[in-house]
């Protein structure tokens, strides 16, 4: 139906997470109609973005250079460490613009079912940064899931003596959702992490 | 947020047709994970399609070489000419598997607001087949719009002698559709070319 040519970049499209076969069509008719210079220079920042975004040699962030932005903004306050699983979640914090400190990617969580212990783990560095550097604080915000609680529990686990903060991002009823969406596991914790506003009333 | 080389892909994604920013930054860390050969020859596939798609000499459509698969398929019927706007109409027809004729594309309708009179259309090479391929009816389906009209029109004026059929796509209520969806000009053109069907049921 479609000539040769079209139908491989239409599968190329349709192969990427969230594109399906109808966009895929629609992107490949763009695609036709631009010069070819922006083709080049498209594929060009593909191939550097693969080939030159690596991992932070501090911790483990996706960077263009030795360092990730992050690590190397002065102004980011270094004595706390919001340890998560992967850099996505790096992004999703520094969307909400409400963190100020640092992070260490694990790059994965704890899970002996598919092999991942501690070594696979971006683990030693964390340890050598918190030996190192001025931290004073680690957030622990893997995910709200079994693995993701066996990790911080874990990590907890290694940083017992020497005065250092563990601590965790809360879970509960997710702001602006509705009581009616929220699952057992998370009602479960909203109780049993429930604060005191009585306090907040009285000052 | 993002290193800048992942900044720049998200950015090209996000300029594609029907991707979002959300969705253009789950493909940059999509692509980040595959192997540089296969962003490679992604590139490569979109380069060939963007320089070597080209328009078929015989009807316009787009193609690999230099007739396009439909008007190299010997199979299909040469006496049968589907006359659309554009390539992407014919990947309409095809899907429907209806059609065993071939096409002639247009590249676009007649505009003349727009500066698109006969001249811009290939309309010049349509008269050619006509004279000379066996050509037996020219089935007009440019768009239900006013220019589309127009432009079925002119066609049908340019072939009022000499004996060919020169046919219109029917206009009516979309099959499987509610009437509560149709606007007036659809239900007056169901009205008008309403069909009979008393001798269906007689015969």
């Amino acid at each position: 139906m479609f000539p040769e040519k079209m139908q491989k970049v239409i599968e190329w499209f349709g192969s990427l997470p969230g594109i399906g076969h109808k966009s895929a069509e629609r992107i490949a008719f763009y695609l036709l109609g631009l010069p070819p210079e922006k083709i080049k220079s498209f594929s060009e920042d593909m191939l550097s973005m693969n080939r030159g975004v690596k991992a932070c040699s501090a911790c483990g962030n996706y960077a263009d250079s030795d360092l990730c932005g992050i690590c190397g903004d002065e102004s980011r306050d270094p004595s706390v460490l919001c340890v998560v699983e992967s850099p996505k979640d790096v992004i999703v914090f520094e969307k909400s613009s409400q963190y100020r400190g640092r992070y260490h990617v694990l790059g994965g969580k704890l899970s002996p079912l598919d092999g991942i212990g501690p070594d696979e783990l971006n683990i030693t560095r964390l340890r050598e940064r918190v030996e190192k550097e001025s931290v004073k604080e680690l957030i622990i915000a893997t995910g709200a899931d079994l693995e993701g609680e066996a990790t911080a529990d874990y990590i907890a686990g290694l940083f017992k003596e020497g005065g250092l903060k563990v601590s965790r991002i809360a879970f509960g009823i997710p702001f602006g959702s509705n009581l009616d969406f929220a699952n057992s596991a998370t009602i479960e914790k909203a109780l049993k992490y429930r604060v005191d506003i009585s306090k907040d009333k009285k000052n």
